[in-house]
């Protein structure tokens, strides 16, 4: 890291968001300073670096902030060419590849996850699944062609959509805990089981993933908070 | 462009992201083949070109799908970096701006746009106009902010952000004609209705854009057989 860089997380530690943009500063080996934020009363800092969406991650270089996970993540890449390795590939077209993975995460696996889970009927819920699971098999095909079944989707390491899926791991064993259904199955998606173990092993990972049981608690008291505000 | 280089673009002429890419290519300057699809049957060619999201645009360099209209933009600016004008910018923290309010233009203005049109009810479209209006006018700001309301919001020349907006000026238009009311106002947003008369003058997006009437006749057609199927 270039001396005189400052670098300064507006984050809340159950964000997925977050959590991918903590996984891309610790791949990179770039030191920063984590300033947590409360969702339910935003600081002046959160509310002036991010005025249009007003929301977590955003994360401050110098003062100056940038806004949206992904487009974090590709900042912290280019921003910090010279150190550590790269997120994204060198080549056009694995770039390319890459982008296109991370925006699937983004608009097909997170949402029809969301709703597997917080669905307001039984039946929004159950529609919710089928389509998570869809999107499963569809990254576990992805990662068979990006990886050649060994490593990461990245290639032999870490890249884009590692950190894109990877931000959502501690959330996806959490929702596996509450329903008993596991999501990456060993047996149906073996290549996304093992790059879940392989991944949550990184050293990056290990210092920005969250506990599955505080994320299980947190989720707990969110749905308790939900179900108490829906009977007022 | 390089020599033996084979540009085909599998595309619809109405869709706003088929036109985004038309408009990188003709500002980039490059040579392309126009392959139109019938997207009420499916060609084997986009179904395997395509395969997780069957859709178009799809850009074929020398063979070789890249899919989704922003992850083609940045290819082709990548891949001919040396072709025609950049269309992001060279510093990272401005090709972080414009990532961010191109993914704002597809999160925000695209789905209310699109609601406020296509909405089931009364209510729902008029929702849809209300966040509609509420994004034209972040848009106005951004486009004070990034050119300090002259040129684009690539600044003297056009960029990312301009090719994703560029995409739907037809389609404001016809929304307009149909609708009685302005979208890009010039008395409330003045620099956004002078963007958009400029743009248009462009040799790159008068190639690119069709025309407004064919786009109203598509709409209309398209609204009428919607509510056909709707009364059988």
């Amino acid at each position: 890291m270039a001396g005189g860089d400052d670098l300064k997380l507006l984050g809340a530690w159950p964000s997925p968001f977050v959590i991918r943009v903590k996984l891309a500063l610790n791949f990179k080996g770039l030191s920063f300073e984590n300033v947590e934020q409360d969702l339910s009363n935003k600081s002046e800092l959160l509310l002036s670096s991010n005025p249009v969406h007003k929301k977590v991650p955003v994360l401050l270089h110098n003062g100056k902030p940038i806004c949206e996970s992904l487009v974090i993540v590709q900042y912290i890449d280019e921003a910090f060419a010279g150190t550590g390795p790269s997120l994204l590939p060198s080549d056009s077209h694995e770039r390319a590849i890459a982008r296109f993975w991370a925006a699937y995460i983004d608009d097909k696996l997170v949402p029809s996850w969301v709703q597997s889970f917080r669905g307001k009927t039984e039946e929004d819920r159950s529609e919710g699944k089928k389509h998570l699971f869809a999107a499963v098999e569809i990254l576990e095909g992805a990662l068979r062609e990006c990886s050649k079944g060994e490593g990461y989707f990245g290639g032999e390491s870490v890249g884009l959509v590692d950190v894109s899926l990877g931000g959502m791991i501690s959330w996806l064993n959490a929702s596996e805990v509450m329903s008993g259904t596991k999501i990456f199955d060993p047996v149906k998606t073996p290549l996304l089981a093992a790059w879940m173990e392989r991944f949550r092993e990184l050293d990056g990972a290990k210092a920005a993933l969250p506990d599955v049981d505080r994320v299980v608690e947190f989720a707990k008291k969110r749905a308790a908070a939900a179900a108490a505000a829906s009977e007022n």
